[in-house]
């Protein structure tokens, strides 16, 4: 019943089994961008399933979603409809499908190695948080010792906005940036390449269906607002931050690159991981109202691992391969996605279909489950050493950082979200 | 020469003389939204012009674009084709055109108070600065009595991405918004309307042709990326933003809502009132290179003045005429428009057709050139009395905010921005 007629699927170390199929926007050398799902190694055109006839049973507002350019249109449709396309969708491709439906559908089948995959939607807002409270404790220690973690943390899901033009979709090169650094030592500040490059291992999340401006929404209703995941690599360049980022936060520091992996993974996908929220300490506040409810504290978390990967010019030269930096899970996230969205729109803000909003970098309480170099090597002072035997205190020219994501448990299928990827470019 | 057959447009109060020409888009009741000028009290079709062959004499991708639904087209030609444009309508409005052409045009113009502004472009990001220095020191003073001018502000033109989906029309009605606020000498904080509503005059300004991601814009062409400027509130909750905006900023005390006045007034029409750029004081650094040149120097500043006005429920109801509460000049920005435009895209970050830059809060050195009632207050402590009796420390519902903004010059018509207005609704 969970094995597919696509036999890729059904390997155990796929990240798109069956019961996975995420969506995502594509492209080949002779078809224009559509909508897809990921079935084992290879993508299956929705749209053409749509032309051809194969999601009929579905209401037609939801077909006509299916062939738009970007998913915007169907995420407008509601997590209901969402789940409809994908239940419809994992009746083709089942194991035990109607011959005849999957002749017609294997024609829509395209390998994975030959499509070109594009950002999954047009993202109108981009927002970041900052929930991870290992992550917010430990850079805390580092830019503010006296005052690392800040007496709202407990209450607030401390955001901000970032920028939108400059998501990028997995594989995009990355140049290094340029910007004003301000060495301690030194009287005024210096413009010119960042030398402390970095990423960040975060998770993204897509809104489905919106909200109407000065319209909040309740902390119960929150996911049905989230279209799905996926990973996110927010780059960046830590001495531009340090100097800018007072009072107004992060901007340059962080708007000349935001990576984004290509497959997005649905809610229903990851129903099987779900797990408690964060667990409050004795003496910690509870979450106010309007982000507390029940089913948030037992369901709110997911037991998603998350790992960082590294590849130095000099260990591909080497032919080594790539080097597992860390390893963390989001159970390690202060706050649910479901609080995060919640106190966006707590104030009326609209959210829409398209809007991304992301954790922030998920760190866990050990040095092996830091999400960044800045944590990892304690700005520098505590470098990585690579198998090449180079160190790392931030990113060098040449260096590939990816992600990847899953979620595995005993008697389930490996639920997982593929790359997110990108090579550090000189800055010029 | 300078006068134009639609008389409206040669009244020396007027906003919109022949020599101003903004841009933006309307709809009427029979109508789509389409670009227009505004010209005296009228509103030329500028879509319709196209259509009518009456721009035929410049370039074809030119004209198309002048049909677009909004003004990103438009915008994305450049700042030599926005000339070109604005120079053939003058020679249709001026009041020695051709008879045949001004019958021709006299069939496209609206009476504004007939028309629907729109925004005028499909806005894809907006960055707020933070560019005088009064405002910086006196929000400062508040927030940070010990430290009120942090060392980075004269080095750096501070920045932090906006929310784009919550920008509206001047005439937008404003919720209260709901957030997080703690008192000072409470333990922990409560979720409730905003107590500290606030407005912020601002100056936007929009970009016209974009740049290439990782490709920065050099001082010396900023201006050329600049379509053109209009008036902006940045609504702001000060109880939300001085609880949650550390350490990455103001978030939910600010995206509730932005408006924006309809009216795109052009880098052309601002010409004659071009002015040096703010003089450093003695002992303040010089703009670092990327950000410095001889004409920004020279000729930087905009000698533009900006006024608030309020006008309270029960004002309206003692048929009191709006008061007003200050008088600025955008000469009082520390940082230029094309310092702030250089600076975000000095690390490489894309500027797009359509996005929407603003100056902060612009300030001048005495409290009747306050930009907001929190430094015009004291932050409540000094209340200003309306011509009511009534007594403000920070806006009440019902109560309603305008911006103007004009230059004026002996020898020369005004050039007006319109006005940038919105009324405060009940948080529910």
């Amino acid at each position: 019943m969970e094995t597919s007629w696509v036999e890729s699927a059904n390997d155990s170390k796929t990240d798109f089994p069956l019961l996975n199929l995420p969506f995502g926007v594509f492209s080949t050398s002779s078809l224009n961008q559509r909508i897809g799902v990921a079935i084992g190694d290879s993508v299956l055109d929705v749209r053409a399933c749509a032309e051809h006839g194969l999601l009929r049973t579905l209401d037609p507002a939801v077909q006509h979603a299916c062939a738009g350019l970007t998913l915007n249109r169907f995420m407008s449709q509601g997590r209901r409809a969402l789940s409809s396309v994908r239940t419809r969708l994992m009746e083709i491709l089942r194991v035990d499908a109607a011959p005849e439906l999957r002749i017609k559908t294997e024609r829509l089948l395209h390998r994975m190695s030959e499509v070109t995959m594009q950002l999954p939607a047009a993202i109108g807002g981009y927002t970041d948080f900052y929930a991870s409270i290992y992550h917010a404790t430990n850079v805390g220690k580092l830019f503010r010792p006296d005052n690392p973690l800040l007496p709202n943390y407990k209450y607030v899901p401390i955001g901000y906005h970032g920028r939108v033009s400059s998501i990028v979709i997995s594989g995009t090169g990355i140049k290094r940036p340029s910007g004003q650094a301000k060495a301690a030592d030194a009287v005024s500040p210096v413009f010119g390449p960042s030398r402390l490059l970095d990423y960040e291992l975060e998770i993204g999340f897509l809104v489905g269906e919106g909200n109407v401006l000065g319209e909040a929404i309740p902390i119960s209703k929150a996911e049905d607002h989230i279209f799905g995941l996926c990973l996110l690599n927010d780059w960046s360049a830590r001495d531009i931050q340090a100097w800018e980022y007072q009072p107004l936060g992060p901007f340059l520091a962080k708007n000349f690159a935001t990576t984004i992996s290509p497959w997005v993974v649905t809610m229903d996908a990851l129903e099987p991981f779900r797990a408690t929220a964060f667990e409050r300490q004795a003496g910690d506040p509870q979450p106010l109202p309007y982000l507390n409810s029940e089913p948030n504290r037992q369901r709110g978390g997911i037991d998603l691992t998350l790992e960082v990967w590294l590849s130095s010019q000099r260990m591909r030269e080497m032919k080594q391969p790539p080097a597992r930096l860390s390893k963390g899970n989001a159970q390690d996230l202060y706050w649910t996605l479901a609080q995060m969205l919640t106190h966006h729109a707590s104030n009326g803000c609209n959210l829409q279909p398209g809007d991304l909003l992301a954790s922030g970098t998920v760190s866990g309480p050990l040095k092996e489950s830091a999400g960044c170099l800045l944590e990892m090597t304690q700005r520098g002072a505590e470098p990585v050493q690579l198998p090449s035997g180079e160190l790392r205190k931030f990113l060098e020219d040449g260096d590939e950082v990816f992600f990847r994501g899953y979620c595995e448990r005993e008697g389930h299928p490996r639920i997982g979200f593929g790359e997110c990827r990108g090579i550090v470019l000189s800055a010029s």
